[in-house]
């Protein structure tokens, strides 16, 4: 029997659970990884990239292999942020997850850069898009493989 | 037994569980209709709407009703924005979602546009409300019955 | 046997579950909230708080202590803004969400305050960090124990 202020389930088979918990796992995945990325936290970040990743954006000629190198240009940002005194934060949305047969995920989303100076207005500094795709490592955890950044200034 | 760092489940019964499938769907299902209406997929954008759907915002004296009406609106906007050289992304968040006796679902959530000239800087353009009712197909898919959105730069 | 489109449930044990239905009811708690303080619903939000609650901000020497005076805050808030013919958005997100040993739940998320006038330009008044401990009341319901804001532009 149902009273007004019930909510009854509908449609909440092993699916439609899988995707629900498939669907959290992705939003904690990506505000962890923005939260270190914001922090200079430049292994951490690293840390939640596939050993042999790629990283590809509009401002650079080839990909960004492996995280080493990932590690290394977040830190070279995250100095020249602290000299102009400038906080960024890194805010991933509007998740498009996208299950595959093999087990991996592909995500499409969006990344808004928010950039504050000290004692100044904040603003937005980029709009971009994120194409994501995540594996698992052998504990489960999810990895980035392969990341595609895009931004809107710059088509 | 537990240690520090297990999480225990709490008040995980059918509701709660329920809620969650739900909350992911939601969100999911926005994520999809931005990026569709952001890529100027008009006809995939206007699927998401029941067949008589009403949509409406304050810029406009009657509601606009039904998909084909709806589509014709984006695809004109997309042109607009082409021939400008402006790339718009619509957020979509702050979901407040109420799942309601009949089995409906009304969204109250925020929508903040941001745009991106070529080769200038990316801005907010429109903060914006919106409240839907979203109701199911035939076959379980969520659709939009109505939308009405407000935005904060006309009280 | 998988087809093509079939979606297989990979770790939906009890465990991930549960952090699926926190999450979900994370976001949807600070969805409620944030809408109610935009909307200069004080008491409503102040309700969010635990009696006891302790909510710091860099701009105040000390916490505010107290579901009375955070409304009286917010009453404040709501009063100047309504005379400065602004509409303020406070959007949550970016959710790192930990659950603690003791059943309290520790949040660490970014806030942005959106700012319109009324007839002119939407822009980015605030980006703010936001590192919450949350319980439960005796029915359940989640609470805030304590809020630690920062501020992007004042460190």
């Amino acid at each position: 029997m149902t009273t007004q202020t019930e909510f009854q389930p509908q449609a909440t088979d092993a699916s439609t659970t899988a995707f629900a918990v498939l669907y959290a796992e992705v939003q904690q995945f990506y505000a962890r990884h923005m939260h270190q990325l914001d922090r200079g936290e430049a292994d951490a970040w690293a840390a939640g990239f596939a050993e042999d990743a790629s990283f590809s954006v509009p401002t650079l000629p080839e990909p960004v292999v492996g995280r080493s190198g990932l590690a290394t240009a977040v830190r070279r940002s995250a100095a020249a942020l602290a000299e102009a005194g400038e906080q960024h934060r890194h805010w991933p949305g509007v998740f498009d997850v996208v299950p595959q047969p093999d087990g991996s995920v592909v995500v499409h989303s969006y990344t808004t850069v928010f950039a504050s100076p000290l004692g100044g207005d904040s603003r937005v500094h980029r709009v971009c898009t994120c194409t994501d795709v995540l594996v698992r490592d052998e504990g489960g955890r999810l990895l980035i493989q392969d990341r595609k950044v895009g931004r809107d200034d710059l088509r």
